[in-house]
C-alpha cells in the first residue's frame, strides 16, 4: 500500500494525503478501527514536514473519517449507521415528495400566455412573440439546404461551446457597424437571449443576493432570478426609462449584484431610455462598480428612426461593466433558439465554461443556416418589411383602442417594439377581472401585475400588437372594449365581495 | 396616499404593508425623516390588528428603511451614503475584474479534447462523439424540408417549454416498448442530455452539497456539479459497475443529494452494470431515499445483445426516485442538441419551470424534423448500421492494441458504447507524459485522470474507437504504440526530475 505525492500538481501536499487516505477508507482498504501511523512516523515515511501530516489528520477527523484518542493513537472511524426510525425522514435531505411544488406565478403566467396565444379560438395579445406571417420560411429552408449540401455531416456534429466561428464573425461585423467595438472572440452564441441572461446570473449569483430590475420588467428575467434563489428589487421607471436619480439610494440600500435593463422598447412598457438617461446610468454604474445586463432584443424593431446607441457602445470606460445580450427571436425566427452574449473580458472564459456545462453548445445546424441567411443579405429587407408592418399594426391598435376602450384608459404611444402598455382607471376593476371577462369574449392579453418585481400595479395590461393581423387587432380590441364596458356596468364577483380594501394613509 | 390591502391574495397582511411602505420610501413619496403614524393609529386606519403594524414596522426597521426613537416616534431613515474611499472596493461585491477566472480542469480538458478532435492533422481518439461518416445527412435534410413544407411558419415559432407534443409521444412509445411505463406528459425535451442533467442538479442543489458519482465518471457531469458549487464524491466501480456494498457507508458519511450513474456502456470505462447490481442499487436508493440520476445515452449502442433494462424500468416502487436522461446525440445527430428527461412526478412542474427559465424551449424546427425522421422508421436501420460499424471498429482497435501497445497495458473488452479504457503500467510513465509524446506523432486520446472526482488514476486513458475509420484506427494505434515504446526507453523530463514520489505506507 502506497501514497503517491506529486509536488508539481498544485494541490497542497496535506490535501493529497487526505485524498489518498479518504480513498483507502472509502474503498475498505483501511477498515474501521485500523490504527494509523503516528504523524511523526508517517512524516518520515513520506519525507514531508510533520505539520503536513498533522493538518491532514485534522482534516480527516473533521470529516469524521478518523478518530484520535489521546495516548492511544489515531484510528479509522467506524462507519456511521442509520438511527432507528431515521429512514422515514432522512435528516439531511427532504424526500423528493416533500420538496415544494413549483408555483412561481411569473413562470406559470408566461407559460399560460404562450399556451393561450396558440389557442385557435382566442385572439391573443398576450404573447411575447413576433408575427408568424412574416417568418421567412422559404428563405430559411433554402439556407438549411445550402448548409447541408455544403457542409454535409459537419453541420450535424458537435460544435465549439463558444459558437460557430463564421456566425460570430457576422455578428461582430453587425455590432461594429453600430459602433460597438467587439471582436469575434467576445461573442458567445447562446440558446436565445434567455440563456444568455441565465448564464450571466449563474456567474454573478450568490444565494440571497438581490438584482435590480426596472419595475415592471421582463417576466422571464424575474423567473431566472427566482430560479437562482435571488431577489429582484424594482427600480421605478418613467417615460425616459430607469429613474437614475432613484437608483443610488437603492444600490446603497440593497447592495445588488447586477442591474438588468431593457433600454430600447422595454418589455412590457415599450419605453426607450433617452441618451441622457443612458449616460447617467453608466455614470452611476461606474461610481458603484455595478454590473449592468443590457437586453437589446427589440433594438431593430423601430418604426421610424433608430433608437439611441446601446449601453455597451456608449461605455467608454475600460472597466467593462456591461453584459450585452440579444437574439434573433424577435427580429427573425424564435424557433431557432439562437442569441448571443458579450461578457466583460475577465469573465469570458467562465461564461464559456458555464455554457458548456449548461448544454455543451447550441445547434450547429441552426447556427450555420442562420449565418448563410445573414450572409446573403436577407436580414435588412426582412427588417424593413416587419418594421413597416408592425408600425401599421400599432396604428390599427391605437385607433381601435381610442374607439372601443373606456375614456378613463390611457397609454404611451409606442415608437417601436411589440407592446402597448395600457393603464386602466385605478378606481375601477382590476386587470385580472377584465382578463376573465375578456376570455369569455375570445380575447386575451397579458395582465400587467405579473411584470412587477413588487408593488404591482393592478390596473395595467400589456397588448402585443405585432403578432396579429390588422383585422384581428380591430376585432380583438372591439371584443376587449365590449368586455371592459360590461365590467364597468356589472362589476365582477370579486369586487362585490369586497376582496380589496382601499384606505387612505398619512 | 393609500395602502391597498388584499385579504385574498395569499400574502400576509403585514408583508403587504411592508411592500407598500417600502415602495413609497424607495420612490421618494415618503422622504427621509418623515414621521410615520403610530402603530395604533395606522392599525385603526387600515382596520387591522395592531400587531400587524408592529410586525410591519419591525421588518422595515430590520431592513434599515425606518428608525424608531422611543418617545419620539417612527421615522423614515436617511439614505445611506458611501463611506469615504468605499468606491475602490465596494464591500458587498468583488469588482468584476477580481472575480476568479474560470479554470476547472474538467471543463477546459473537455473543450481541448473537442478542439483536438477536429484538428485535421491529428488522429483523435479523444472526443466523446459518434462517427461523422454515419450521420444521416440526406434523410435528415428530407425531414427538414418535409417539416417546413407541412408546418410552414409554425415550425419556426416558439414552442411549449415541455417540448413538441408529437415528439414526446414518439419517445413515450419507444420507452413503453422497453417496459418503461411513462406517459407523454412525463417527458421533457431538453438541449441534449447535458441540459437534462443540469436541470436535475439545479432542482436538487444546495450550495456545499455533495453528489455521488462513479469514480471515474462523465466529465460533463463533474463540470455541472462544480458549476453549481457542489462537491462530487466518487463511488468505486468494478467490472459490474458501482460497488453497491461500498455505497451505504458513503451515503451515511457524505449525505449526498443524488447519485449519478451511467449504467450501460459507462463513460469513460465502458462498463455495463449487471442486472443484479441494478437491483441492489435500487434497494439501497430506496433504503435511504436517495435520488438517482440515470444517464442512458449509450443504451442503444450495443454490439450483440441489448443491455439489461434501464433503472427507471426496474424501479417498481411508487416513490419514484429515478431521474432518467437520454438524448439523440450519440445514437443519431449530436448537432441537433436534443435530449429528454423523465422526472419523478412531484417535481415535473418545477423542472418544466426551470427549463423555461434556462432557455424558454428547445428549437421547434429541430424537434419537428427529428420527429418526422423517427416516425418514418429510420432510426432502427440507422442503429443496426452503426452497431455493426462500431463493433468492427472496436475489433480493429483491440487487435491493433494487442499488436502495438506494450505488454504491460491491459483493458476490459467493450460490449458496446464508444470507449476503450486502457490501464497503463502503474510503475511506468503517466498518461499525461504519453499524451504529450503522442501529440508529436499526430495522435490524441483522453487522459484518464480527468474523469475522476478525486484520487485519479494517473495511468489510464480513454480511447474512442467509434469516431475514426478502421484505417485511421490502425494507423492511430500504431503511432500511439510507437510513442509509448519510445517513452519507456527515454522517460520524459518530468519523470527525470522526480516530480512523483512513491512511498510505501502501513
Amino acid at each position: 500500500m502506497q501514497i503517491k505525492l506529486d509536488r508539481d500538481n498544485g494541490r497542497a501536499l496535506y490535501m493529497q494525503i487526505v485524498d489518498a487516505l479518504r480513498h483507502k477508507i472509502d474503498t475498505g482498504q483501511l477498515p474501521p478501527y485500523t490504527r494509523l501511523p503516528s504523524s511523526r512516523q508517517l512524516a518520515q515515511e513520506l519525507n514531508v514536514n510533520r505539520i503536513t501530516i498533522v493538518n491532514a489528520y485534522a482534516e480527516l477527523e473533521a470529516e469524521g473519517l478518523i478518530k484520535s484518542h489521546v495516548g492511544r493513537g489515531t484510528f479509522v472511524a467506524e462507519v456511521p449507521t442509520l438511527l432507528p426510525g431515521e429512514k422515514q425522514a432522512t435528516p439531511w435531505r427532504l424526500p423528493i415528495e416533500a420538496l415544494p411544488r413549483h408555483d412561481w406565478s411569473p413562470n406559470l403566467m408566461m407559460r399560460e400566455m404562450m399556451r393561450l396565444a396558440r389557442h385557435p379560438e382566442v385572439i391573443s395579445f398576450a404573447g411575447g412573440m413576433a408575427a408568424s406571417d412574416f417568418l421567412p420560411v422559404v428563405e430559411f429552408r433554402q439556407a438549411l439546404n445550402e448548409v447541408l449540401r455544403r457542409d454535409g455531416a459537419e453541420a450535424l456534429q458537435y460544435g465549439d461551446s463558444i459558437g460557430y466561428y463564421p456566425l460570430r464573425q457576422t455578428i461582430a461585423q453587425y455590432l461594429n457597424q453600430q459602433n460597438i467595438p467587439v471582436k469575434v472572440d467576445d461573442i458567445l452564441i447562446t440558446g436565445g437571449c434567455q440563456q444568455a441572461m441565465d448564464l450571466v446570473l449563474r456567474i454573478l449569483r450568490r444565494e440571497g443576493d438581490t438584482v435590480l430590475v426596472e419595475n415592471p420588467s421582463y417576466l422571464g428575467l424575474l423567473d431566472i432570478i427566482t430560479s437562482h434563489h435571488m431577489t429582484p428589487i424594482g427600480v421605478p421607471i418613467d417615460e425616459y426609462g430607469v429613474q437614475v436619480d432613484k437608483l443610488e439610494a437603492l444600490i446603497l440600500r440593497y447592495r445588488p449584484q447586477l442591474l438588468y435593463v431593457v433600454p430600447t422598447f422595454q418589455n412590457p412598457t415599450g419605453t426607450t431610455m433617452s441618451s441622457a438617461r443612458r449616460q447617467a446610468l453608466l455614470a452611476v454604474a461606474h461610481k458603484y462598480n455595478l454590473p449592468l445586463l443590457e437586453d437589446n432584443i427589440y433594438h431593430e424593431l423601430y418604426f421610424n428612426t433608430p433608437p439611441p446607441p446601446a449601453l455597451i457602445g456608449l461605455d467608454e470606460s475600460p472597466s467593462n461593466l456591461v453584459f450585452h445580450a440579444s437574439s434573433y427571436s424577435k427580429m427573425l425566427i424564435p424557433g431557432l433558439r439562437l442569441g448571443y452574449l458579450i461578457t466583460p473580458p475577465s469573465l469570458q472564459e467562465r461564461v464559456i465554461g458555464l455554457k458548456q456545462a449548461a448544454d455543451i453548445a447550441s445547434s450547429s445546424l441552426n447556427q450555420r443556416a442562420l449565418n448563410v441567411y445573414l450572409q446573403t443579405g436577407r436580414l435588412e429587407p426582412h427588417l424593413e418589411k416587419i418594421r413597416a408592418a408592425y408600425k401599421e399594426r400599432c396604428e390599427v391598435m391605437l385607433e381601435a383602442a381610442e374607439r372601443y376602450f373606456p375614456k378613463t384608459a390611457c397609454w404611451q404611444i409606442p415608437t417601436g417594439g411589440l407592446y402597448l402598455w395600457v393603464h386602466m382607471d385605478p378606481d375601477g376593476p382590476r386587470a385580472t377581472d377584465l382578463y376573465l371577462k375578456a376570455l369569455n369574449y375570445g380575447v386575451a392579453f397579458a395582465i400587467g401585475s405579473v411584470f412587477f418585481a413588487h408593488n404591482p400595479s393592478l390596473h395595467t395590461m400589456r397588448l402585443n400588437y405585432a403578432a396579429c393581423t390588422p383585422a384581428e387587432i380591430e376585432e380583438g380590441i372591439r371584443r376587449l372594449g365590449k368586455a371592459w364596458h360590461e365590467l364597468l356596468v356589472q362589476p365582477s364577483k370579486q369586487l362585490d365581495l369586497g376582496g380589496q380594501r382601499t384606505v387612505p394613509i398619512l
